[in-house]
């Protein structure tokens, strides 16, 4: 038996090691959107001033896709805190969520240069959508195949507060992108909102998350 | 013998390292291929949805390449739960497996711009037939020489079901591939229905791969 | 309890982890700002020796690039051999700073297009800045928070070191973008001095920076 | 003394990780300059194949390339397996070596497009020279600072083995690089077979370089 967990303890190093490589790799290629104003045509500091400052809405969808991409690999990551075993379809799950955030700088992009379309509004909160789906399935498929290294209160205990966090997550996102019937920019304000209040807790709120454990002080369920 | 074991050992993770790294960044490059339609020429949200409609078969072909990549990383990723220690011939026979890890991306590109060519499936299905035969010299090899942290009874029963699931996979593969005598779009269909069932078990066949092995309830040969 | 740090241990690795993925994506995405100057138009191997001269500017800053990226690496890293646990805003601490990593490869470009203009140069130091800036939080967080695996007395020893390297360091920086207002390329020469110095202690004040520690012959804060 | 040595070897592991980060990273951006051909004026079977045997060049220096990036790594990885300890100045030197590993793509695409001009092989020559020169300083200045997990005796018998390997390596390199004063294509095809024979050692000179250690078998020093 020790032997088999050692090999799945492996396992489980191979899809973090994967996940943290496709993380890294697109929070790094965002930015190769963002493309430098090149020189010709550009004459004075004030010239090169206005056209860094018509790079900002590029840089800003930027900036939330590496928050998106952020606020995913955290969710991930605290999973594979309980996880300590993993089958293939554990394996697939990861590698299908994968496959979502790798589409995240396509998604983006899309965004940049169509951002008076609701289209392209849809099409990004399909793929935060589709990352939090995936993140509750991944999470429901290891504790009901016993993958966890909880005790079963545990297991209840962090297994609602992961749920009920992506649950009001992915509401708050919807209620977001629904905002676009309204208007594309203030969407994507409330969506960046959202997105900066689940990072740094800004309103707060994340006290209430902090859950006691028998055998830890504190488990951060972020 | 335990210090030589444990460099050993650190070997491996190198190996496991950077082939992580490799499919990671090769995963991810995937999608820069599909190109976001420019700005121009989209008048409203009917033209942008149309011109999205359009990218769907190079969506395609980047779901089927990531669906391949996933796989073989799978793979790959398997046998080293079994390998524990590694030589130079190993080390390089991995080395020449992310040679065509790395292609994949090219031969993928290479589909997708000329998709009703012979020649751009022939060369998609020898870069699978490649990775296959690689992973299949891998476990030959591994095996040969002792590398693998199993007895020899379950290096039998574990090895024969590793070569049969990459035996079989790549004939289904070539009849794939072969079907683009009939029609080229006929043999990708084929060959993304052959890899789903790989990834998802859809026909439900990967139960007969479970082996029971003594020291532990059920390997995972996927 | 030790359950507890054990999670928390496997936290800061995925930390480390996502950290050595987008170092190592953006160092290597340096490199692809230099463009190969093309066939056409080189007739000779003098033809080529002049094209070649003429990368020369884009190289230097590029190895500039790939200083700052090893220093901010190293110095991430250092930190990182003292902190054992995590919470989530030391997690997102340390996202904040991989987004100014990432954008490194942006500002360098943007450094080498308008090289002339002091808004190029404004613009590097305030990445270099807001990477040093996030460092000394990071440090001082952890250090709030007791995550540290060190005792009071080393934890305040060690502290002063690392803040009041980076003190000095972005100091320099500071100066040398300043004297921007004398010369651009003085600036960046000047820059390029410093980080130099940083890497390999030029002019061996690196000395001073060794302290005795009880359980250990000397730590490197580097 | 235990906690210390813990901390060093954290650190081991994160010049590891960089370095598998940017050898993964630069072995598969090398493809990306292997451009597809366009599908415009591409009317049959029989073009396409004329216009991939096209590529040949450029496919043959890309292999070129990922067997000078997988003999690097190797050596690196190699060394890394008898040094135990670090500090700041064999950091910097590893990550001067990654510099020159992220120049690869770089001089190869140059390589690629001025392949009939001496100063394109001079270029790549040198770069693969200044990698075998550090790799040569990483051992000379892990050994003479005690880094190394080898007793003085081993550490000479592993440390004579490597620095051998190195200069016999760079002295063919070396050769094959003066034989572009007769013909370019030459050249290439020789450092071709000199990277296959230290990769696969078709010639069978690698059994001499196997060694006999007090404590294993057999250590592999390629």
């Amino acid at each position: 038996m020790k032997h088999y967990n050692q090999l799945a303890g492996q396992k489980i190093q191979r899809i973090e090691a994967i996940c943290d490589g496709v993380f890294a790799v697109a929070l790094t290629l965002l930015v190769l959107d963002v493309k430098v104003p090149i020189a010709a045509g550009i004459q004075s500091e004030q010239d090169l001033a206005i056209a860094f400052v018509g790079l900002m809405p590029k840089l800003s969808t930027y900036f939330l896709s590496f928050m998106t991409l952020g606020i995913f690999w955290t969710g991930h990551s605290v999973q594979f805190q309980y996880i300590e075993k993993s089958d293939r379809n554990l394996n697939w799950i990861s590698l299908m969520y994968l496959f979502f955030v790798s589409t995240i700088p396509f998604t983006t992009a899309f965004l940049n240069e169509h951002i008076q379309f609701k289209l392209a509004i849809a099409l990004y909160w399909l793929n935060i959508f589709l990352l939090g789906l995936i993140l509750y399935i991944n999470w429901s498929y290891a504790a009901k195949h016993h993958f966890l290294n909880l005790d079963p209160v545990e297991a209840v205990v962090v297994g609602r507060a992961i749920k009920r966090r992506i649950v009001i997550a992915q509401s708050l996102y919807a209620a977001g992108a629904i905002l676009c019937a309204i208007n594309n920019y203030l969407s994507i304000v409330v969506i960046i909102c959202i997105q900066l209040n689940y990072a740094f807790a800004l309103f707060g709120h994340h006290k209430k998350k902090k859950i006691s454990l028998p055998h830890s002080e504190q488990v951060n369920t972020n």
